[in-house]
C-alpha cells in the first residue's frame, strides 16, 4: 500500500520511462519531417487530438474504476479475514466448555499461520516460510502433500473441530456454527485467489495504448508550428499524465504482486497475529510491521 | 481468458475486418464525390464529428462497464463454485462420524464431475463428455433423463445425503448445513445460466454502430480537404479504436461461448479437481490446464 | 427480451416517430425563418449545440445505467426464483422421510403455478389464467379471496409444510429450513413488485427531452447556412440516435409491461416448469417457449 | 413518488425560480455593461463556458447517480419491509401449533401499525397518529416512554414472542427464526433512519452552484454580441436545465421529507395493511392510497 | 458531518489557500513573461487547456465517486452498529428466561461503552475516555491488556454470554444466535478499521494535481492577451472549483479523522446510548449531541 507521503520521483518516473521515450521520438520525428518536407504532412485540426484526449480520459476513467474496485475488493477480503479470525477465536473460547486452553491456543496459532501462509502464497513467495513456529510438526508434514497449502491448513482446523465434537467438548450445533466460520475463511481465500488469477481483459489495455499513441501523433502534427522547445515538453507532460494514470490502474488491478502498490497483506497478517495472541492471553506480542520509505507491504 | 501476453494481431484484426471495410468504402466514396462534385457536399464543421466521437466514448464506456460487470460476475460465480466445492468436501469429512471414506470420495468425485459438466453445458458442448470416470454408472443413466444435467447431479448429491441421514450417519442438523451448501451450488449454477441466456439489450449495440458510422461519414466529409492518403488511415485508425473496444465489450458480455475471451471454466474445474482429490487424500492428481498461445480456456 | 437478431426497422422507427416529426418541423421552421428574415435570427456558434450534445450523452449515460440496472435486477430476481424453485423441490425430496411422493408433487406443481401466476400478475394480465391444471380446486377458491394471488399461493405452501410437521413427517428444524426458502420466494416476489410499481423519477426524463429539443433548435440555427437537404437529415439522424437510446432506457426501466424488451418471464417460468417436472420424475414435459420474430416473452 | 403523468409546470418552475432570477439579473447586467463600457469587458472565448458546461454535466451526473442511489436504497428498504411483513405473518401462522388466531391477529395488526408509525416518524409527522385502532391500549402507553416509537413496537413484538415460548406455544428453534425476522425489521428501520439523518456532503452542492454561476457569467460575456432578446432566453434555458437536474437530485437525496418526490411510504404501508389483513382472513380491507394530481405519497 | 447550513467561508477558503497562492503566482509570472518577452512564449490554442479541463472533470468525477463510496460505506457500518445494538438488547431480553435484569443492563451498558470506545479509537482519541461509568471496574482492568480495546470489550460480551449458558439461563441454540450478533459487531468494527487504515491510492492524487497545474499553466498562456485584471480572477475561480472538489473528495475518503466532514460517530453513539437505555427501562437518558456551528461530530 502506497502511503500518503512524498513518493520518490524515481519510483514514479520508472513506471513510464519507456512510454515517454517513444513519445519523445514521435515528437522529434514529426518536427524533423516538418522541417524537411512541410508540404507532405496533412493539416491536422487540433480538435482531432483534443477529442481523442477526451475519449482517453473517459476510457481511463472506466479502467481506474474497475482496477480500483479489484484493489478495494482485495482489501475487503483481507478485512473479512481479520474479522473472521477474531470471531473464530472468540467463538472457540465461548463454545468450548473445557478449561483446556491448549487446544484454543493451537487453533489460534494455526489461524495466524494461515494468514501469513495465504499472503505469501498469493504473492508467489514460499507459502510456509516463517510459519514453522506457529503450527505443530505434524501439520507441516501434512500440508506438504497439498498443492494449496492454506486449504490444507483449513482442513486441519476442521479435523480438530471434529475431534472436539467426537469427545463431546462441543455439540453438533456449535460445530456447525464453527463450520460457518470455516466456510467464510474458505470463501475469503478463494476470493483472493480469484482476483489474483484473473487477468483484467488485456485487449482493453492494448487499445488504450493504441489511442494514446494516436493522440500523441495527431497532437504533434497539429502543433508542428509551435516551437519544438515548447511542443516536446507539452507532448511529454500530457502523455505522461495519461500513462501514469494507466499505470496506476494497472498496478491496482493486481494487488498481490509483491509491489509497493500491493494490498499490505503482511502488515494485516501481523495485526491479526497481535490481536489473536492478546485474545488468548499472551503477553509478548510481535511489533506491527514498519512501513518502508513510502509504502507498507 | 485472454492472457497478458502479446495477442496475435490476426485475432484482433479479424474481430473488426468487416467494419473497417465499410469505413474504407465510406472514406473512398466521400473522396470520390468530393473530386467530382465538390459543390454538392455540404460544409461539415469538424465540431460535429468530434462531438459525436465524444458521445461515442461515453456510450462505449457505459457498455464496457456493463459488459465487464457481466464477465466479472461470471468469474465470481465460478469463484464461488471453487470455494463451495472445497467447503463441501471439508464439511463431509468433518460431519460424518463414520470412518467409511468411500462415500466421501464418491461425493467429491461427483462434485468434480458437476464442475466439468456445468462448464461444458454452459458452453454448449456435450455436458457429460469426460465425466464418465468420475461418477457411478447409475448416475450416468439417471442424468440422461434430465434436460439439465448439472441439476440432476445435484439431485443425486441430495439423495446421497438423505441416505446418510436415514442411516443416522449424520443428524438432521448437519444435513441442513450440507443442504445450505447444495443451495449455494444451485444458486451458482442458476446465476451462470442467467448470464448465459440473457441477451444484453441488443438495440443498444445497433444504435452504437449507427452513431459510429455517422461519426465516420461526418468526419470523412469534414476532412475531405485533407489529402486522401492521410485521411483514409486516420478514419480507419480512429474507427478501429471504437470498433475494437465495442467488440471487446461484446465478447466480455457472453463469457461462456467457447471463445478466447471466455471465463476459463475448464481451467477452474481442473483446479477444483486437483484440490478435491488432494483433500480426500489422493496422490495422483491431474495437471493444471495449459494455456493456449494467448488464452486459457 | 430482445434477441440478438435483426430487429424489425418498423419496431425501432415506431418508438421515435413522433419525436422525429417534431425535429423535422423544427428544422423546416428554422430554414423558413432563415429564408425570409435572416437578420432576425441570432448568430449561434456551433459550440453551443455540440456542448449540449456532450451534456446529453452524459445524462443519457446516467439514465442507461440506472435503467439497465433495474432491468438486470429484475432478471436477477427471476434468476433467484429459478434457483430457489429447484432447491425447494430438492429440499422437499430429501427432507421428507415419507415415501409418499404425492405431497411433493403437489407442492412442486403449485410452485410452477406460482411462477406463471407471478409473471402474469406483474404484467397486468389475468394472474390465474392457465394455472388451473396445476393446483387443486380448493387452492383456486382460496386465492380468489386475496388481492395478491401469488402471496396467497405462498401461504398455501406454508400451510402444507405446517401440516407435514404436525404429522411429524418433518421436524421443526427442517421446517425452519423450508421456511427460509419460502422467505426467499416472498423476497423475490416483493422485489419484482417493487421494480414494477416504482416509477423512475419522471422529471429527469422531461428535463432530458427539454435539453434534446434545445440541442435540436440550437443546432438547426447553427447550421442554417448548410443546405436544407443536408441539414435536415443530419438533424434527424443525430436526434434519432439520442431519442432511440432514451427510449431503450425507458423500456428497460419497466421490465414487466408485456413488451418485446421485457424480462422474458413466461419463458423463465416454462424452464422452471420443465426442471421441476423432471425433478419429480415426470416424463412428459412441456416444450420451451419459442421466441417470436425478434423477441422472447 | 412522482407519477409518469404531466407534472404541473408550476411545480417545476417553483423549484428553480430564485436561481433563474439571478441568471436573469446576471444576463441583463452583462448586457448593460457591454452597452456602456464595451472596452472594459474582456474577450471571453466561447470555449471557456462550454468546457465549464461539460464539466457541470459530469459533476451533475455524479450527483444524480448518488442521489438516485439514496432514493432507490430507501425504496429497497421499504420493499424489504413489505416482504418481511408478509413473511412474518406467514411464519406466525405456520409456527404456532395453537388454533388461537387472536395472538396472530394482534401481532399482524401491530406490524401494520409499525409500518405506518415508521413512515410518519421518518417524515417528521406525529408517529402515532392513526395507529390507535391497530394496537392495544397498553401498547400505546408503553411506546410513549420511548423517543423512538417504532423501536418500542418492535420490543413489544419480541416480548409477545417470548411469551409464546414461555407457554411452549413455540419452541426455541422457531423463536430464533422469528427473531431473525425481527432483526431484519430492526435493520430496515435503521437503514431508513440512516438515509434520513445523513446529509449529502453539502459542500459539493455549493461548489456545483458556484460553477454553474461561473458558467452563466462567462457565457453571458461570451455571447454579448448576440442580441439581448436571443441571449437572455438562451442563458435562461441552459441554466434552467442544469438547475432543474440539480434540484431533482437534491430532492431524491432525501426521500422522506413529505414532498411529492418522496418514496411513497404511506401507499406502501397501505399495501402491507391490505396484504396482512387478507393473510389473517379479514374481509374488509382498506382501499389503496389514491394518487394526488401528479404524485403518490 | 457537514450540515446543510451556510458553511463558513473561512473553513472553505482555508482548504485551498495554498493551492490558490500557487495559481496566483503562475498567473502573475505568465503575465510578466508575456510583457517582457512576448516572442518567446508559444502560441497555446485554447483547446489544449479546455480539453485538459474536461479530462480533470472526468478524473475528479471518478475520485468523488470512490471517496463518497468510502464515506457512505463508513456511514453504513455505523448504521449497522445502531441496528445490531438495538437487536442485541432485544435479543437478550427475550432469550433470557430469568427475571434478573441486572445482567441485561450490564451488557447493554457495555454495548454503549463499546460504541463510544470504537468511535474514539477510530478517531485516534483516547478510546476509554468517558466509558468508565458504563462498565464494571474489572472490565476496565481487563481491556488495558489489549492493544485493541473495542475487541477486548467484545470478548467480555462473549464471556458473559458463555456464563449465561453455563448456568443454563440460555441454551446452546440461543447462544449461537447471540454469537451471530457478536460476529456482526466484530465485522462492523473491522470494516470501520479497514476504511480508516487503508490509504486511497495516493499517486492518483498527485497525478490529478499535476494535471490541474498543467491546466492552469496552459490556460494562463492561452489567455495572455486578455487583460490581467480579468485573467487572474478567471484562473483563480476555475482552479478553485477543481481544488475544492478534490479537497471535498479527499476529506470524505477518511471519515474518521476528527474533522467537520467526519461521519458523526459521537452523535450516533449517543443515539444508541439513548435507545438502549430506554429499551432497558431507564428514565434518565442523555441529550442528543448538539451540532456545532456548521457540522456534527
Amino acid at each position: 500500500m502506497l502511503l500518503d507521503k512524498r513518493i520518490s520521483f524515481a519510483y514514479i518516473f520508472n513506471k513510464v520511462k519507456s512510454e515517454l521515450l517513444i513519445v519523445l521520438i514521435v515528437g522529434l520525428l514529426t518536427n524533423l519531417i516538418t522541417l524537411y518536407s512541410h508540404a507532405h504532412l496533412p493539416e491536422m485540426p487540433l480538435t482531432i487530438p483534443t477529442f481523442l484526449g477526451t475519449a482517453i480520459s473517459i476510457l481511463l476513467s472506466f479502467k481506474m474504476n474497475q482496477s480500483y474496485d479489484r484493489w478495494w475488493e482485495a482489501r475487503k477480503v483481507w478485512g473479512a479475514i481479520v474479522n473472521d479470525s477474531r470471531s473464530f477465536v472468540i467463538q472457540l473460547q465461548t463454545f468450548l466448555d473445557t478449561d483446556d486452553t491448549a487446544i484454543i491456543r493451537k487453533l489460534a496459532y494455526r489461524q495466524i499461520a494461515w494468514c501469513y501462509c495465504l499472503g505469501q502464497s498469493l504473492r508467489g513467495l514460499n507459502p510456509i516460510e516463517g510459519i514453522e513456529g506457529l503450527i505443530p510438526a505434524n501439520d507441516l508434514i501434512e500440508i506438504q502433500k497439498h498443492t494449496n497449502k492454506p486449504l490444507a491448513l483449513l482442513q486441519l482446523h476442521a479435523q480438530d473441530i471434529k475431534a472436539l465434537r467426537l469427545t463431546d467438548t462441543i455439540d453438533v450445533f456449535r460445530q456447525v456454527q464453527l463450520d460457518n466460520t470455516l466456510v467464510r475463511f474458505c470463501d475469503s481465500m478463494g476470493k483472493a485467489e480469484r482476483i489474483n488469477s484473473t487477468i483484467f481483459p488485456s485487449t482493453y489495455r492494448h487499445f488504450l495504448y493504441f489511442i494514446i499513441y494516436l493522440f500523441v501523433v495527431t497532437l504533434s502534427i497539429s502543433l508542428r508550428n509551435v516551437q519544438m522547445i515548447f511542443e516536446i515538453p507539452l507532448l511529454l507532460v500530457i502523455s505522461a499524465a495519461f500513462f501514469l494514470i494507466e499505470k496506476s490502474a494497472y498496478h491496482l488491478q493486481d494487488p498481490f504482486r509483491n509491489r509497493p502498490s500491493d494490498v499490505s497483506v503482511t502488515a494485516i497478517a501481523r495485526t491479526i497475529d497481535i490481536n489473536l495472541r492478546q485474545l488468548v492471553g499472551d503477553q509478548d506480542v510481535p511489533e506491527p510491521v514498519k512501513p518502508n520509505e513510502f509504502y507498507l507491504l
